[in-house]
């Protein structure tokens, strides 16, 4: 796709060319077996023109109107799997416009009047990509209101909070369960921001200057949904930064869903047995009876390679390249495809799994208890009770020492022997040490307090109702 | 940085760990050699901190303004060039925290309370990120303005519009600047859009769950200009999106950039030979006395590379990284303060030369004549007056022949020599054939006709206007 | 494909199973879509296997006749196109496994003894990549054959050579040619060491620990063309080190061609003119018929992208990854895939078309003329007759400013113009200030003097002569 | 550093331009901040460079012995801290240069001939990296020394083997370990490879022809331990294959490292337990005494994000540049210098670390009885009693459900228990079913069975002794 056209039947170009071109290369600079694809969209984008063109008294109304029964035609037979995809017509663009003109006749080829491929390709991607950021947009919902609502119903469930992969502090399952949610959010906000700005309709740039014609572009990018029209022909043409925004916004998503994959992966291993996800996200193995793989988190995880991929191909895409329209632009399209069909395939995939994990509440629990977890809430205690911090530290350091002697948690200690190392310590210390308290002490907004995660979880489902 | 700490001094966790850490691994581990970049922020944040607690009750209003007092003493050091790095402190908080309580005793610990330093360092980068982005954004409107200034004064002068580096159709110079300026208007709103998701603040999510203090979030937000407090404190001590999300933006900056320059060293170049440089922004060359290289342009060039690295750096970084916070994530400074400058360094130095471009219009003008620019021109001609496109596109194959064989451009045949191909040809059609009739023809939104770019230039101006 | 397998028919792990996998999810984790590509080298690894498997007395002969026989069957169906490829059935494995099982019954199954779907994956890759190696190493071959034979013709032929595309000194079109050689001949280099540390057969790793079957992995790695087992089965299963050294490889294989590409496509600008590409490597415009766009190198610039971003995705497929197979590694195929099909295509058409280029040596003779590009010869021609090297620069940069002034090169002064800056400038000055005595001067190894250029030409031959 | 030089004192090319290169410019372009690192290798090759041109007669013994003894005195000043680094003279070359002749006088310029900036630096950066890789590989070989031994010593400790992280087949801890030599030791040839190619003389192609004087290039390649002079002048100073291909060796030895210390991280998690890392290598919290952070493996793993994107920064920065040297090449050096500085880092860290990782024996033997590793082995061993693969499967299947319902091992249950299932079943099969039986029965080149693993560990280290 591109300005340039190598159809071997019409050669309306073949003029300035003294020999045809070679059949590997025809093969090897097509891009119709990926771009038909966008057929609907192509499509779209010529009814929109047309009815234009017939507006400014470019086309008749009878000539209008033959163009769009015809353009809707062929998408029947495209629709129909009746449709000739041919190589030597190079395109998507050459393709449809070939058939119509087959179909219709000579008024055909008027439909290119005030256009270049050029532009077209431009609408074509740009109107693609919003249909498909649409359908993303609805699978990003599904996952969050799953996710929210599994984390609203595990706002009391303990476990161990992780840092460095040490058990750190409890939290609560459902508290988790939103940090993943607050990732989701700012990637939806990424993908609106992608949205908005690749919104406006390159259509009538042309090759790259614009057109002679009176065409009226306000009305095209109105029929198309657009905002508005691009402000710059050359710009229009050679502008691909939507296809990168995307790629940025995808790479993001599938980095923090590879975050919660390698949690997914932990949490089903023996060692950490936090969870159970259904079989129907795992396989077996045919060697190996007693397995049981979490083959979905895995493969997702794997896949942010491939969008880090896209959006590397696509950089270095378009380094260095002058203005306007390159050939090399045609390499835009099969990254950006494989994005948006990797974030679908990926979001659908959680968006069934994720409110189907079974959390095992009392492996987590026993989790929380061993590793000293309310070490901080003991510290904070004495600091409460008016003890220096420097002190409050040195104190929990021996009781935790004592603990590890004696294979105790603090919360299993007596409170005799906690009075061991402060006589600060009294009966209401177990209100701190028990991971109940420790979690439920945490009470201000972002923390883990049971409280603060239903209330986190109902603001979080209302912005997901305000977005419809 | 991370929520452990080194401190041969204090030992403050000695009393678990049976040897010291070996030197080596003190440097390996060690921020302080790059983070002391965010002292400013650090102390900002801690200032914040202690205002809130002594409103909270946790400080008396004597200790916070002891902790306030201190912290200044401690700013004036460092900025006076007074204050010692120390390696076995870690990092920037843990030397400004010594450093404080070494100036004002025991009570410089109590800074501490309620927080961690894990969303101390989220908090510093967040409000050192803003400090730059806003920095970043003045000389973006500066490169902007002239730019755009540039090509209003540039409106009318014509140069050949390539596609595919072919001589396509005549555009004003004008008209291919303020191309450039769509891209850069597009990288603005990705960079304020950027700004408003990082605005929130994570500080008092504490190690990972929040703590037991009676903070005030919402309080710290305030003083600290963020828009609201962080939703989940988990996420905010792991949360590293807003520098993938500045390197994604710094990358389709550059990337933009580069498409500048490679067009700025064309037109240097001998063959071009569209603009002169001056002096300043160039090198010549000791063995050659010749030359004069487009050093600035071929240097930011370069440097996409570097800020496409950085991306990808960042995003390997955080695959599938489990929550909540790792040691890994102290390799988010190096990348983004090295495209952060990278950023501000190219802005200046494009905002610097761009004004100062001199377009040589005459050579310009002669390119433009050269290449039959004006081929799509005739054709559209011959449709308007009637003919079939099919035809068109054979009279001026034919038109095109003649003229290369004769070496002239269309506009230089005669009108019986144009006549020849065609008897629709009449004396109007060198209003179309002159390059000036056909910028000038390309009269709509978008489009190269100079009184289109005087009002694109109009336009952006106004955009740039609002900003302020 | 993995160590797991899910057969909706045979059920083999279904026993622990409680529900079936989704239909989404089966086709989501399924890889046979894609690498049913390597059939051919799966049935060579199972007749390798099933062979030792008879030697070792594991099979009796009837029954790996029967597998072999079978085995046969099945690569003629699929290779008639009489294959159904089921997504149930996973990957090409289980695919071939079950079609074997059919058709020679339950003997069928034993083919799997000592091996899983772990090693044989592992198997098949490098034995895929090894055979495309092999492809990709002729096709260099035949590239490199054309460039320097083209080169050698072209060893005479006079052109500037430039620093920051600045005319600098005066080069042969041949000596720029062999440039390009020695980055394939590099290249060429890492794709054999590449195939060298490939070359080791995992056969036998088994699952991840080996199997307790007398396998005799010697004879199954000599059968295949192994150079010898490898040495850990943990590693053979988890390693992925030749998909990404592949990458490597052609990321600058397509680096170097993106600088080959970028050098032809401003060489045919109309700026430039130094070359003529024949037209079936390009292509025209429907609307601008004076256009021949140089498609094929814009394409092979714009696939660089491509694999880069294949490295970048492998890359962080890998990061982080514990041993020893993982889903995840399923995610290696498509982009190694398309690296190699990127590369045989790019390398096809520039072995195609390099030999094709025609050089225009008026032009290029004429670019060099200007631009002063002998100065450095003047300056050594001084220094040589013992004026001081500081002397030599001012005089010659004396002679520039009047040359700039009277609009000539210094090799179009006469001996009295010349004399002015110096009185140590005789008559012999020319031989070194005409272009022919500036390239015949630097008569050096690796020096652009003509007979250098052949000398070199002959060498770079001599070296693809002993490649085969 | 380029071709090019700006040095407000000399003012050598001043000539051709009207105004002074702007402050900020000329810090914008200048090196000298991070080539200066170069210095010794620069004075090495200047050495060499004198040498030779006596030889050839450009200089006389005088003036050579007046260079080198300057030369000399110069790397004693930087090496002795008394040496002023100037941002106007641009680059570590124009530096020493200028002090040379500061200290010897004008013969100090004499030294210039028949080499530019070019070819020196080229040289300087060739020289620089081969001395870094001896470094590398020696920390390589003691890395890899400590791992191996510590692999023999733990041949006969037995772990679980994962794959997808879910229990599979027992292995031992050192076969485990081997495995991670076995990456190590690709990276190692991976390494030769790239120094055996940079290994080449680029002295002598001066600013990218050659030159006219009568330079000896075999003679300064050998003085320099080339193995011999580059075959092209242009290729000589626009190439940086050699930072690409030592990065993209960086990239996979990170990688590996990543994969090493992800497992590291795992197993001194509480849940896994497998490891003690010695405290050295670790930190603790402040506020969370309990706590003992793995943080060298963590911040190893952080770090391949940094090296991934030295490898595309430079891939990135070479796309698309035409011949010969572009300024852009001045940004090859920061990610050449940090990856090897990363490389060097992490393996010392884990070269320190590795041999004092202090295995878990009684936890990983524990670990791996549960999960019914020795599956595989039971349904093996059916096999070999002539019991069908698919009847041999079920009964394993039975086997394990059985197990789990009453929270056994297959090792773990009577014979009687076992023979409920099948009566092929006798005494023997618990020679099988313990781990140590299962692990024994892998006894072939690259199997788990520790006296393999013994031997695999000699063939390791026979190989290290081999490559000094």
């Amino acid at each position: 796709m591109s300005d340039s056209q190598n159809d071997a039947t019409n050669q309306q170009w073949g003029g300035r060319f003294s020999e045809a071109t070679d059949a590997f290369v025809q093969r090897f600079t097509a891009s119709v077996q990926f771009d038909q694809r966008m057929y609907k969209q192509d499509i779209q984008g010529s009814i929109a023109h047309a009815t234009m063109l017939a507006e400014a008294g470019v086309l008749s109304e009878d000539e209008r109107d033959a163009i769009i029964q015809g353009l809707k035609t062929v998408q029947g037979d495209i629709e129909a799997g009746r449709f000739d995809w041919s190589i030597p017509l190079e395109d998507v663009h050459m393709n449809i416009e070939s058939a119509l003109t087959k179909a219709i006749g000579i008024t055909g080829k008027k439909l290119h009047t005030g256009r270049s491929r050029n532009d077209q390709v431009a609408t074509d991607i740009r109107l693609w990509l919003r249909d498909e950021i649409d359908l993303i947009s609805t699978e990003m919902n599904r996952l969050q209101d799953g996710l929210i609502k599994l984390a609203a119903s595990e706002a009391d469930t303990i476990m161990p909070g992780f840092t460095h992969l040490q058990t750190a502090q409890p939290v609560t399952f459902g508290h988790h369960l939103l940090a993943w949610n607050e990732m989701l959010e700012r990637d939806f906000g990424r993908l609106q921001d992608c949205r908005k700005r690749l919104n406006q309709s390159p259509l009538g740039a042309a090759a790259l200057a614009g057109t002679s014609y009176a065409i009226q572009r306000d009305m095209t990018a109105s029929l198309l949904g657009f905002s508005k029209p691009t402000e710059n022909s050359l710009d229009s043409v050679s502008d691909r930064d939507f296809a990168i925004e995307f790629c940025a916004f995808a790479s993001l998503l599938l980095t923090h869903m590879s975050r919660m994959s390698e949690e997914l992966v932990l949490w089903t291993s023996a060692q950490f047995n936090f969870i159970d996800l259904p079989d129907r996200f795992c396989t077996g193995s045919s060697i190996m009876p007693q397995k049981k793989n979490p083959d979905v988190p895995e493969l997702v995880r794997g896949k942010t390679g491939r969008v880090n991929g896209h959006l590397i191909s696509l950089l270095t895409l378009m380094k260095s390249q002058p203005l306007a329209y390159n050939k090399d632009n045609q390499e835009d399209k099969e990254p950006l495809f494989d994005a948006v069909d990797t974030v679908k395939d990926c979001l659908r995939a959680f968006a069934d799994m994720v409110p189907a994990i079974e959390a095992k509440s009392e492996v987590m629990l026993e989790a929380a208890k061993r590793g000293f977890s309310t070490a901080t809430d003991l510290a904070d205690y004495l600091v409460c009770k008016g003890v220096p911090f420097r002190d409050a530290h040195e104190i929990v350091g021996k009781s935790v020492a004592y603990g590890l002697e004696n294979d105790k948690d603090l919360s299993e200690m007596s409170l005799s022997e906690l009075q061991q190392f402060s006589d600060q310590i009294s009966d209401d210390v177990f209100e701190v040490l028990t991971l109940e308290g420790s979690v439920a002490a945490r009470n201000h907004i972002g923390g883990t307090a049971p409280n603060q995660v239903r209330e986190a979880a109902k603001r979080a489902l209302a912005l997901l109702a305000e977005r419809t």
